[in-house]
């Protein structure tokens, strides 16, 4: 099903927009209130430019959310049960974010730009009143703002080639996550490698929004020999490489998980000494065990997905859920990821979902998806 | 531009969706995470619906945000400037919610369903994380949900007798903003005189997900007989109503605004002796006087919007923003609300404001707009 979009005034355009509509963008989403291309007329032609050659996407929907002053490293530190005590500036770091409760609300990359400014890469949730009411409640000196920063990602096996056309060789030293501030011409712009595929790319944060055609024309020109073409965070490579997305694999209002059970148990560190929000909580969860884990699916057939998280059943029982669930044409089978009870191991049997097609077979299988 | 929508498993479906479809809808937007109809295939005659007759609409994307228990009635106050002491159970409240700089994060109903739980009815951002937050970072008693609770809207002049054919004639005397929780046949809802239009009518808000398709076709049968047929809420009708929206009018991060310049003084109680967020920073706002202030203008031809706040120019200087600008055929002229310098009176001329057509003149003139 494909339906007009309402563009209303209460959507949000990113920098590249126009940019984005000259390059031929055919369908949209919305992100952070904020409109993002979803694909470009040649989803299959996208994919396959993301797997082996580079692409690059308008991501400005990815909003930052700055935190300054001088209890901003507190505030930062105090909001995610990850320990910071070793990030150095330049450094980037994936941080959940937990409710009270130890529910994750989101799932940010964490920028450390100076000892006493951040900036939160965040996923589709206001983060930034979350980050606003702890840090006024507690009468911390932490000020929250959304600067002008749009990131423009540049994705696939021939990115580091086409960043490196842009901005020099430095750029081959920087670490997973590393990023510096420089300018392209007069452009003022982080650079980072990080961005939201297991195809290895560069994250360019825009800090001027004015820049942003002068950005796009200018990363699309140097592409050039390299076939860069445009596109977008892609779905079926995402599910293939077990990303998480928040939003779709959990969100607190309709499919709450903790960072155990999404995998992310390493990241929680229930050692700290200081208190942070959802120690408690995490702890009790901790020490209950897990309940649920995260988990690939193989799937049966060639399914039709309705689109938001669907009950996993084994016999008359739901015993976990599917949160995405597509084709991979590189695999050559339908695949879904989803929660499943922890007690219930790869090897278990007789697994299946309802769809409106009919029920399909599903079997565990460890992510990322190997062929 | 119309653009294909890409309805990811990050977007959540109303428990109408299905409804809309066979209902024929055209055009989604997406509000508070979740897809909501934006048209039905005719917007010209859901429009003429909406002003001389009556029409239904899924406006589940107006998610509650729950807050119960012992302190749910502090915290509640304590987030709202207005003054909730005479607010009774069945009574509902419009409420600017501000953050600690007095700027609106959003700006709901508050419904009271008890003198220990309320509604908030919220515009399109993520308060339940605002609210969570602060009751636990004050360690106060109150729990915050998000429960299953989907308003289908009845709206137009003849909203009434079908909510009369469909409840009885006790709803003649609900108050606006009043609501009883009440059954349809064995739907469980709450009935409450409300709606975004200034057209008159009701929100049905189903409490069990699970009855809508059965309470939309409930409500599409019983006004059969009465022209009702399916629609969205309308941008004319309330940019000519002058009504506010927030992520349109305001937003913290786009346009940042306060009780006073959107015209909400009279909701702020200054007097309070108990404090509130914001508490200092709108009585310093109220000291200062009126920057700005919240007008309608007439404009010059009928020019096309961009769809994102345009500033308003006086000689060179910007003086103002235009949040939304659009055609109105009843009053057959352009108009458009927004934001003027304070000292600029309904007199002033010269105004302009630069669109991709090129420049249009403006007048300023009160909401709402008349004929």
């Amino acid at each position: 099903m494909t339906f007009d979009f309402a563009i209303g005034a209460n959507l949000r355009k990113s920098p590249y927009f126009d940019a984005t509509l000259r390059a031929g963008v055919k369908s949209f989403s919305v992100y952070n209130h904020m409109l993002i291309p979803a694909h470009f007329g040649d989803p299959e032609a996208e994919y396959q430019r993301l797997m082996t050659g580079v692409a690059m996407w308008d991501v400005a929907a990815q909003r930052q959310v700055e935190i300054t002053g001088p209890d901003a490293a507190r505030l930062v530190q105090y909001i995610t049960p990850r320990n910071l005590g070793s990030t150095r500036v330049g450094q980037g770091r994936y941080v959940p974010i937990c409710d009270h409760d130890g529910w994750i609300i989101n799932d940010p990359v964490l920028l450390k730009l100076a000892d006493d400014r951040f900036w939160l890469s965040v996923a589709d949730s206001d983060l930034h009143l979350w980050c606003q009411a702890i840090a006024q409640e507690r009468g911390w000196q932490a000020r929250v703002t959304e600067p002008d920063v749009a990131p423009l990602a540049i994705q696939g096996p021939l990115a580091e080639a086409v960043t490196v056309a842009l901005f020099g060789d430095w750029v081959r030293d920087l670490r997973y996550f590393g990023f510096r501030e420089t300018v392209l011409d007069d452009i003022p712009l982080v650079l980072a490698r990080s961005g939201w595929s297991k195809q290895g790319g560069f994250e360019l944060y825009l800090t001027d929004g004015s820049h942003g055609n002068a950005l796009w024309n200018r990363v699309a020109a140097v592409g050039v020999p390299f076939g860069i073409g445009p596109g977008a965070p892609n779905d079926i490579e995402r599910v293939e490489s077990g990303l998480i997305s928040y939003g779709s694999d959990m969100r607190w209002q309709v499919l709450p998980a903790d960072p155990f059970e999404m995998g992310m148990g390493a990241l929680v560190d229930l050692t700290r000494e200081d208190d942070y929000v959802g120690r408690a909580a995490l702890r009790t969860k901790a020490a209950r065990g897990l309940t649920r884990r995260r988990t690939g699916y193989w799937v049966e057939g060639k399914p039709a997905f309705p689109g938001h998280p669907m009950p996993v059943h084994l016999g008359g029982e739901a015993v976990g859920v599917v949160s995405e669930l597509l084709y991979s044409p590189r695999l050559g089978r339908s695949i879904a990821v989803g929660l499943l009870r922890a007690d219930l191991g790869d090897e278990t049997s007789g697994l299946s979902i309802a769809l409106p097609d009919g029920a399909a077979g599903l079997r565990p299988t460890p992510l990322p998806f190997k062929p």
